[in-house]
């Protein structure tokens, strides 16, 4: 059986951050985005979480209507002020007006006060009005440093730009198989020293008890100089590989979960950065081999790399009694 | 004696930067929150300190504060200076009006000026006033300047946001018995390639001096790939440890300290990130062992990390004979 | 023959990232700049691309056109928008001005007001006109911050400032020969620890395909502790070489090219950076040394790095028989 | 012979990055503040020159005078062009004052669009005078962000702030002698994983030719974990060291200059820094021992450590005799 020849062949590793209960576990362990599936509960929402770094991965619509939206409020905030104290003591605006038009000046007044635009048609007099006007420019100030903090870190925020093939394959390779998947940057970066580390995560009954192994899937090649086109990474479906007594059955009965990341430096940011990405059994094609996605360009003087084709595979027929014949 | 056999048996470490010299030490070398306990000396008080940072490393209140102190003090200053001039060269403001209401609007003409949001409605006039406005404003600038500085350095500063359990427990494991500590990031940040290590710093009495000792301890798992959930770091008392022939009352007596260091690597900021603590022996519970601080979410497709668990342990008693029987 | 004796002694590499299929090859590999020689298609063109970096990697006087552009476009949208409410509700603007002057004066307004100068001549009046200018002087706060941060990321991207010699030289080198190339750092930077790698990518007819084959250089020095003078790295053709038995022509016939990175770290930004350059056959001089490039200055005080004498080279005989009577 | 010995015994290094023909060099190859004693020549200034790094490294006096320079160069540029449009197109000036008024008026008019501030009571009328006050609100927002990128730029540049002692001793040490430098911070920083080298370079006369030759210094121990207290380098001068059979006079007549270099982990900046010293023979104290620098705090509850007894040191006579029974 399978899981006791792995017992007594591999050893499972034990430092990767998951515990072997699988009783604790909920669901799968890391998200198709990279991300833990987990929730951290027993602190205050704003100690869990770090709002900077929550504004730095908003999309950038979402991140322009938070602007929008606070800018809006802080101007409501202050018109209410100016308002309660009296439009009155704003210069230039006609205290005869009906209220929403007298209200509507005091938010205006609040905008060029907060953005620093000062128009002066209208302007603060009196003590109480001078300083609250005072007050929110400095506030409009600080405002817009950090407006400026977090779009720089929402430009320099090194990322991979990574696209992984959806699926995972097991191919025919070197008159075997292999478990592979296909990766390409995306963008117009490039990566240097690129490393993949494939780990896989087996739920196995022992002794009644359901356990989750982790066994690092040996690579080909693990680390490539300069990942300019797409690189597929290979792992050898042979007598070293933890899987290699699994049918495609077994790899879905032991609820497979392939993690599949990648660090390099990137010459953009002149950083490390890494992305990561989790394969469960849905997504394994047992039997099928990814189709070329680079090519000459019709000049010739250039490659074309293809980034639709990242996914793309053919199904082919698996030779099983090779690896039969490895037991 | 427990001193005696240390120095035979195992090596303690002299590149701790920390000196032997039990003497000259002033109590514990490093605080709980990971900074040393030190002060330097010989240097002005503006050489030995770094503004930038000590303004990063303040709380956010404070930070706020003193960010509005100074604004006050700079339009004061400015303040004095237009008044000093005379407020008959800002346009505007009423001559007759009483000083205190003058010396007002020249604290505000200045705010205006700093803040560069320039109503107008009081302006410069004559060179003097104008010369110092137009100073003021530039002064202004680059007042911002650092301002937004100091505000993208506190948002964009790496940090490991590490939890600590507040104690430090010597717990059953595998049949003999472990110093244990637990730790758990809290944001929604995630470390890869954590690394922990685990110094002990002994006070011993040798040929009548009191010399500083230093211990690596070994541990079980020292690097983890991913600390997603937590990490018990552990380190085994076997006949490896050079605290092995310590009871809970020699500990006490040979002042230990414990000095635990994480360095990982952060996704959130694509930096490698380092935090530390200090145990001491009141700290120390002797016959203890954690309580679980994750379990599958009530939906079943997360899980839950639970945060205030943290430090959460309940009394065991030891197997002290097996420790006596590998003397 | 030279291809076959490789095959059987050097292991050539399959990491570089390049394929080995020379058919989907579009010319050489790495462009004279260090890009790779390729395109990508099959996602949207802004998928593919990083704004941001293309702006770092801008010239700066196509980065400070793009901003003036920007502005008067920005500026223009907003000006119809005001025409368009009507400029009567723009006080201070003369109504009764011809058509184009009414234009420009809304035109200006809308420069006042991006920029927040504000100088209140002209000041919005009605709702409308009020909300299009408080929008605007949001707009112009963030258009602000974006270029703030362009700007930063502009001046503190990491670059080695790199200066690599235009050709690749066979010079005779200790009895036998080398392949030689020359760098220097150019700026008032400091390189520490600075790696090279060299890797050659052959063309071969292996059974009559077109294969590329990719080959370390081994170096006789691979490492420095500091790029302070220029550095001439040397690749020694001797029986270690995968290229000893290659004659010029056949490196031609081999469409050999020869990629030189260059990684190190830098004392300016405390950060790692890299660069590279690709030296194709017609680059190569066969039978060259290059003459030196430092000396001592005329007050004898410090030595004088000369930049413009990076690629001076000098032609000499290759004493050819001294590899031959290696094989 | 000293340098036959050498020759035999001890390989010198060839990659430190310069060379070994002592005719081309110039002087000292590093400056005590660590910077290379070199110039460069053969590009344009600006090519040579990162205008950048250059204000980064300028001191904060001369940073700010450099940017008041600037500010009112840019000024008075412009109140030129619109003393040249003429000043009858900036309303609120008066036309019949005296010309230095109305220059001085149109530099502060200029001053009031460049910082944005904008009053009002003096605003541009006309097309050409509006356009030029447009482009200069647009150069004074592009200043800014320049200086606040500059601003961010000097606070946030990873630096050790590391102070080496004036002198390198050789001192007494376990029966022999030993050269020794000591370092410690001087900031509220925290180095960790500190690593220093000490590399040697001797001008021997070899064959009649001077040639540079270069040793590493085998440090008592080379990596310390945290750079809390001071650390003192010590070489040990026995045996296993290339200057063993160097005597004072020796040393001074080879130009022996002595590299220091540190590279260590700063928790300030979460980033790598390095910073390094070279010593002359006019620098090196021979029989001389460092006086303690640290000690425990009047209260007894912390370590005190005194930045200005860096450099002190005790003269003490050494055991010539027991090096030369080494030889």
């Amino acid at each position: 059986m399978a899981t006791s020849h792995n017992k007594t062949k591999f050893k499972d590793i034990s430092n990767t951050g998951f515990g072997a209960n699988s009783s604790v576990e909920g669901g799968r362990l890391v998200n198709a985005d990279g991300s833990n599936n987990l929730r951290k509960t027993g602190l205050p929402f704003y100690e869990r979480i770090s709002i900077y770094h929550s504004l730095l991965r908003m999309s950038r619509m979402n991140f322009t209507l938070t602007i929008f939206a606070f800018y809006t409020a802080i101007n409501l905030f202050f018109a209410v002020i100016y308002f309660t104290i009296g439009v009155d003591h704003l210069e230039g605006i006609d205290v005869h007006a009906p209220l929403y038009i007298r209200f509507l000046n005091a938010f205006f007044f609040s905008s060029q006060t907060l953005t620093t635009v000062g128009y002066g048609h209208v302007a603060p007099s009196g003590i109480l009005t001078n300083f609250v006007a005072s007050t929110e420019s400095l506030i409009g100030i600080l405002a817009f440093a950090v407006v400026t903090g977090l779009i720089y870190g929402r430009f320099s925020r090194p990322r991979a730009y990574i696209l992984f093939s959806n699926n995972l394959i097991v191919a025919p390779h070197k008159g075997g198989k292999a478990l592979m998947a296909r990766i390409a940057t995306y963008k117009n970066n490039h990566l240097t020293d690129a490393e993949a580390q494939l780990t896989v995560a087996l739920h196995v009954n022992e002794n009644g008890k359901m356990i989750t192994r982790f066994y690092q899937l040996p690579l080909e090649i693990s680390k490539v100089t300069s990942l300019a086109l797409s690189w597929t990474i290979v792992h050898p479906i042979n007598e070293d590989s933890p899987i290699a007594n699994f049918t495609d059955e077994q790899l879905r009965d032991a609820r497979m979960e392939v993690i599949l990341g990648i660090k390099a430096f990137d010459d953009h940011f002149s950083n490390t950065v890494q992305q990561r990405t989790s394969y469960s059994h849905p997504q394994l094609v047992y039997g099928a081999k990814f189709e070329p996605m680079f090519e000459r360009s019709p000049e010739g003087n250039y490659t074309l790399l293809e980034l639709d084709k990242i996914s793309h595979h053919t199904r082919v027929p698996l030779e099983e009694q090779v690896v039969a014949s490895q037991n």
